[in-house]
């Protein structure tokens, strides 16, 4: 059983992805449409998202809580905007039992069994969450309430891929409650700082921070920055979004608070968001044709040893010399496997880690014993160095940030040679179509959006926080615009 | 705002438990009937319980993964005993969009969006998963899997409690395959210890191990093990399962796998699952009239330090005492609170960690900063004593200990107190509404099982792994017995 290669890049993008994410044990398809299993290996890499958040998110004050899978459907109608969003495709639960078929032929739904009210299964908790706070909340001494759940969710996508859309996915949302506008927009912009230096540091994704405009705003709120991503194929991946939901929620809910001056006030909300859909941008910023390319500060295995043998006695005296070497990488924190499965070739589990993304691999033999030496193989650039084994710990702790810091590196540089300035509608039309980022003039009108999208099925991904003052005129409309956004083709 | 006493444990058992679970601030009712919102610090709790366990789990070289949450009916019908014993009342999705209400009355089910086959919110995860491994496994080289899953899972319960019994619940659910009988039983045994091990340690529960009686298995496994605990009005609670299930599930999925010889063999399984019932058991072992009591190796505060002040001066003061205590402890991997805040006094402060289980509580003042003294304060004993500040941290780590031991000591002694043996069914019919184990020769048969539920509403809590052989007849029945079970009350 050896390694099929994959489709590549070149050829087709996509059939590149959905090989990958299958052949590298990440996720595959359920028997439920739409819904995907996340398997072992896939789900060690999401563990360690969620520990790198959750720290993040723990050091911010935030708490995690739990709160019900599902929502009455009156809930849903309570926030406007945010129904027409997000409830309409939705898993809805109608009865509460089964019964045996009349007929003998396995089980049906007992009709007796319907729900007075229907409930739905959570495309996001604002509603439920905000009735909870209403018991939570009565005077500004019991705020900010900063809560944070890790759960699924469900949104019934007509299309799915694994892990960039699906039915059913896992992610954390943060619902805080401020008794200020001021520490509420703040406190939405703190997340996506949060955000953006996980993704960053850990993820090694170059991130835009940015605002959405009003158009691709969530439903329901009032401003929602998010951070932006450029994937291989110069298409754009939202990575995370953080929302300042103004007070929109507390007035549906009717959550007020005795402010200090014994006034009752509405509350202010934010919620922030990010999913397994990060699975999807680390494939799609890293990998390459040969499999999974993982950041070193995200790789469950770090390196991987495999000793070269065919008799037990050589493996005693490769393992007397690997051994200390892996408990020294193991006490300075470095995640090692010695893989001394006899099942396998090397030239299996040598692909196997390559197809895995494990960031380094090293290979030892009885020669290299006499010799003093090990095979120093690197996934990021697929080369190999004999070295002397003096010293192997350090030059492998190096390695890994270096590996890091050039991944990163390499993802940054592809996306400045993939951003571009443009001035003109007829240049958009054709360079839209060749991916990547396209800094433009808008007219700040969502009917002009609308119209480009329509055309060209580009959006604006966000109005960059750091985008210079810049006069000039919008790209399809010719009116006055005075910074620069964002448009791409995006996931 | 102070708090209000508890109803009393010997007034009213079931009002105390109820209250304290909001009063603690662990968990209270959410919109959705039967379904609980976790709060904070319940979630807290929760977490420390998943991340001892999950720990304990990989050292097993279990694996974490994720399964859809739906799954589809027809897939219950496959394992006859299974879907009579959990598929009934479940959580029906019959349909997956909602639309504007024509009469303008927020939404409703749109009748199109009817799905082909209805998708059963899991009330346990076999069924889904073992149609996945069907696709996992061909080989003897594929087997063992060790999957485990933390999610939430739904049984639609008419009577809920929290923690105790609600609609949705947080659990994990191991799910292995193995290629020989063995091999699964042995698994089966081996996370029965782990569960054993970890709340009896971790959570101070002390728990008999043993097999459930036919009529109490799990629907669809050969063999049961579970955990017993005690709680304090001498019913039992079930604390953890682990199944030994056969090739039912192979069986019914068409799962096998090619042997050493080449041979088609059907893989055999097992299963093992706790959930956030453990919180009840929690309560109801350690708790008493004032509150919580948690054990420290649990807790997510163990050390609540509470500076005794006026004007921030005094603060400053206490602070610079008091800080390089607390860093240290922190140093020793001790969880400790220093709470500075102004707006509650302290009484308040005390209250609110005697009720929240917090193990020590110190307290200190400006004279205590004169003295060179602190006072110590134990939740498990209720008792204060002033000690000199020298040599407070090492009495601190010792007493976090001493807290751990006592508990669980005090909680074993009540369970041999309250354990009997029972000879004659007069007596069992009087001794059983006393509460308590009663430890009796029983026939063997589901019929007389049956008949004593029916009779006194007593259930075989287990059958000791431990019991010695020992001759007798069965209490119900006169027929010959070799071994005593332990029948009680069950919640």
């Amino acid at each position: 059983m050896a390694y099929q290669k994959l489709t590549s890049r070149s050829e087709n993008y996509s059939q590149w992805y959905n090989e990958l994410v299958v052949k590298a044990d990440l996720a595959e398809q359920s028997a439920v449409r739409g819904c995907m299993v996340i398997k072992p290996y896939g789900y060690a890499i999401w563990e360690r998202i969620q520990a790198g958040l959750d720290a993040r998110f723990k050091q911010k004050g935030v708490q995690n809580a739990y709160f019900p899978l599902l929502i009455p459907k009156s809930f849903l109608s309570r926030e406007a905007e945010h129904v027409e969003g997000f409830a309409k495709e939705c898993a809805v639960v109608t009865h509460h039992r089964l019964m045996n078929d009349p007929n003998g032929r396995g089980v049906v739904v007992d009709p007796n069994a319907r729900l007075e009210e229907e409930l739905i299964i959570r495309p996001t908790s604002e509603t439920i969450i905000w009735s909870t706070y209403k018991n939570w909340i009565s005077s500004y001494r019991d705020l900010p309430i900063l809560c944070n759940q890790w759960c699924n969710v469900m949104r019934w996508e007509m299309r799915t891929r694994l892990f960039l859309r699906t039915a059913e996915f896992l992610w954390q949302e943060g619902h805080t409650a401020h008794a200020s506008k001021e520490e509420a927009e703040d406190f939405a912009r703190q997340m996506l700082d949060v955000y953006a230096e996980f993704v960053e540091s850990v993820m090694a994704i170059p991130v835009l921070k940015g605002v959405k405009s009003p158009n691709e705003r969530f439903a329901g709120a009032l401003n929602t920055y998010c951070i932006e991503a450029m994937m291989q194929d110069g298409k754009a991946l939202q990575a995370g979004t953080s929302h300042f939901l103004g007070q929109n929620f507390a007035k549906s809910f009717d959550v007020t608070y005795l402010s200090k001056e014994n006034k009752p006030e509405y509350v202010w909300a934010t919620s922030w968001g990010v999913s397994t859909r990060l699975m999807g941008a680390l494939i799609m910023t890293h990998s390459d044709d040969n499999g999974l390319v993982l950041p070193p500060h995200l790789a469950p295995i770090q390196v991987a040893i495999v000793p070269i043998f065919k008799q037990q006695e050589q493996l005693d005296t490769i393992l007397a010399t690997i051994n200390p070497i892996a408990d020294r990488l193991q006490t300075l924190g470095i995640r090692v496997k010695v893989d001394t499965a006899d099942n396998m070739t090397p030239g299996f589990k040598f692909a196997e880690y390559e197809m895995r993304g494990v960031p380094v691999r090293l290979a030892i033999g009885a020669r290299d014993i006499e010799n003093g030496t090990i095979e120093v193989a690197r996934r990021d650039t697929l080369t190999k160095e004999t070295l002397p084994l003096e010293g192997i710990v350090e030059h492998i702790t190096a390695l890994l940030e270096e590996i890091q810091a050039n991944i990163y590196q390499k993802a940054l540089d592809f996306r400045l040679a993939n951003t571009r300035n443009c001035d003109s509608w007829d240049e958009f039309q054709v360079e839209i179509q060749k991916g990547g980022f396209l800094a433009c003039h808008w007219d700040g009108t969502p009917e002009t959006e609308e119209k480009i999208k329509e055309l060209t099925k580009a959006t604006i991904r966000c109005i960059p926080l750091d985008a210079p003052a810049e006069e000039g005129k919008c790209i399809y409309s010719g009116k006055p615009s005075h910074q620069r956004v964002i448009f791409a083709i995006a996931y």
